[in-house]
């Protein structure tokens, strides 16, 4: 087990009505004068927005929207929020949306009072000092943006997607989860949403760290109940008590308790970023691709934790050595996958000619020659898993 | 799942040399002059006091000791320290012990900003508002304090034995903990704090919610993992990742992570209170004897979640009706127990004519007529359980 620092400040309002707490959340931590941040518009037709802004009018703190805001958001929407919030001299900021919509309101949150290009931040320029503070009503459950001090933003210049990782800076201060508001989202966004936080574990199961059976343990038990919940969601849109444990699980899965005391991986999203900017898949649609592929490579060169995976999580009880095992564990994954509507290689969404040189050329471009945490890749490994999820 | 609200605010730092950011930390939460509490003696002993407060020193934080602090603490330590801490005009606690250091340093805090007695708070009088803030340096990973917000306190004149729950007040503002501090742990006391941790979550595991498969599964991991390194810890004091997985369990056991989005139990929690009230046990100690009664009542009464037990985490495979598997895996939880040198009956600790109708009296005189989250219990059925611990 490695040392370790966490801490998750973020208050977590979980349940029906949820959203109708914004307008004292944001009173208790002192905001007056916020930018709504949400995405192209189902939150006004859903009503939400509306329902969320009477709370913030009772309770007399002044508002300013900012809406549009794009799956796998940019640069230039981030400035323009910088550029908002400065003119309307904003003490805070709300994010009504999934992933995208708090990690450019964290991004705002982070360049309002910074001096220079807010992208220093992601350039590994500078660090997150002081940022406004975010709340969150959450409608996505998928990204865990509401639980962590991440936020991904892609540079359009170069198509550069890059997330940030904070301790403590970009860490929402209040989160508003109601499950009902889940209800409505198309089969393909829930389902990748769930392969989404899946990954968000992997990323941190997948490690070169032993010794480290609590947060295994817990990773584990995150991973199966997803994974028991997962096609109920699928099957029944409207089932409360689903929608419920999805949408908690999707927090823990990115609040970092499934990370404590580890090196962690993260080579799948990285494969999966430069699958997004190439072909504008959506995140958890490519991770679905890429992560059965990454564990294939696994199988042949490091199958220990894969084994372990498909013993404790996937429910592998033949008999064999670890790659056998992993690879029977990787075959029950891509069913399950596939269970929900989701695609499992390049193939599965007509992707028959991929340009994988150009994908490894970019991924290292950005990530660096040799990469990846559980173990790690060059160009020639990196160029076999892309092949892998042909 | 019910609606929730949950929030832990607490910075960790987890691992070698942990203690030695507590000047640092006091210094980041704005501290200048703070007291610090500690129990018998063994913190001087081990040279931990003086390495900690030397960090004090560093930052230039005045300090002022309380030493002495007792298991099962009492109230006149808590009004000694608010008389200190008001004296000196402290403006927080550093609390460098076990579970009774840290409750009684909560305690203190809590009651310095009050006008009235702080006993208001432990018997509902009052609710806590504001409170010094409280930092940790755990050397007993058991009572899981460091990452609560709850304390307890026994009133002398009555013997009341009472823990107060606080969502946020009474959490620790940090909690330094370096496993290699619990390495000189008497063997009795490790195993005493492995059941505590045990049943803090079991308290939270035996739930009248249906539908928390989110929760379950968290809780079933720190189980596992917790069931998995206790034996090391016993057979080798000094194994550092065991010692590791087991203090970082403690703190997931009691944090609130297990019981997020469900009602709980605390009737065995209830149960032992009595038992240490009336016959100086310690508090793990007798958890470890109530709990197995308690499960075997349920077992015959209501043994779905006993069962559940049984089956995903004492790998319990037989097949049987739930009331067979939960018997099933009672009798391997206490030869778990016993395997840690724990007793599982007032027997084992040389009770043999256990004052039941004292215990019972006193503890509906304490917790009221009907208690308990996943069953209800009245006077018969509590002076049932308290003989099947006979």
């Amino acid at each position: 087990m490695e040392n370790f620092t966490y801490c998750t400040p973020t208050k977590y309002i979980f349940g029906k009505g949820a959203e109708l707490h914004a307008g004292e959340e944001l009173k208790r931590i002192g905001l007056k004068n916020v930018v709504v941040c949400y995405g192209k518009g189902s939150v006004i037709r859903s009503g939400l927005l509306k329902r969320v802004l009477e709370r913030l009018d009772a309770e007399g703190i002044s508002h300013t929207e900012l809406g549009g805001i794009e799956p796998n958001p940019t640069d230039p929407k981030v400035r323009e929020g910088i550029d908002l919030c400065r003119q309307i001299n904003a003490d805070g900021l709300l994010a009504v949306g999934g992933g995208s919509t708090i990690d450019t309101a964290k991004a705002i949150a982070a360049g309002v009072p910074y001096d220079g290009d807010f992208w220093d931040f992601w350039a590994g320029k500078a660090t997150v000092g002081t940022a406004l503070p975010v709340g969150v009503v959450l409608t996505i459950p998928a990204a865990g943006s509401e639980g962590s001090g991440n936020s991904v933003i892609t540079l359009l210049d170069g198509m550069r997607k890059i997330s940030l990782r904070t301790d403590f800076a970009l860490r929402p201060k209040f989160a508003l989860l109601n499950p009902e508001l889940t209800y409505t989202l198309p089969q393909e966004q829930t389902a990748a949403g769930i392969a989404d936080m899946m990954a968000h574990i992997l990323e941190r199961y997948f490690s070169p760290t032993a010794d480290v059976e609590i947060t295994d343990r817990v990773s584990e038990g995150v991973l199966m109940a997803i994974m028991e919940e997962a096609p109920k969601v699928i099957a029944d849109p409207c089932n409360y008590q689903a929608r419920a444990n999805i949408m908690w699980s999707g927090t823990l899965a990115h609040n970092g308790i499934c990370g404590t005391g580890r090196k962690e991986d993260w080579v799948s999203h990285f494969m999966e970023h430069e699958l997004s900017s190439l072909y504008g898949i959506t995140h958890g649609t490519g991770l679905a691709i890429v992560f059965p592929a990454w564990m294939t490579f696994m199988a042949h060169h490091n199958p220990w934790k894969v084994a372990q995976l498909a013993r404790r999580v996937l429910g592998i009880e033949i008999n064999g050595d670890d790659t056998t095992v992993a690879l029977a564990g990787i075959k029950r994954i891509k069913e399950f996958f596939h269970s929900l509507g989701l695609p499992v290689s390049l193939a599965d969404i007509g992707i028959t000619d991929p340009d994988i040189e150009h994908l490894v050329k970019k991924l290292h471009e950005n990530k660096g020659d040799e990469i990846g945490g559980y173990y790690h890749l060059r160009a020639p490994q990196t160029t076999e898993i892309y092949n892998l999820a042909r």
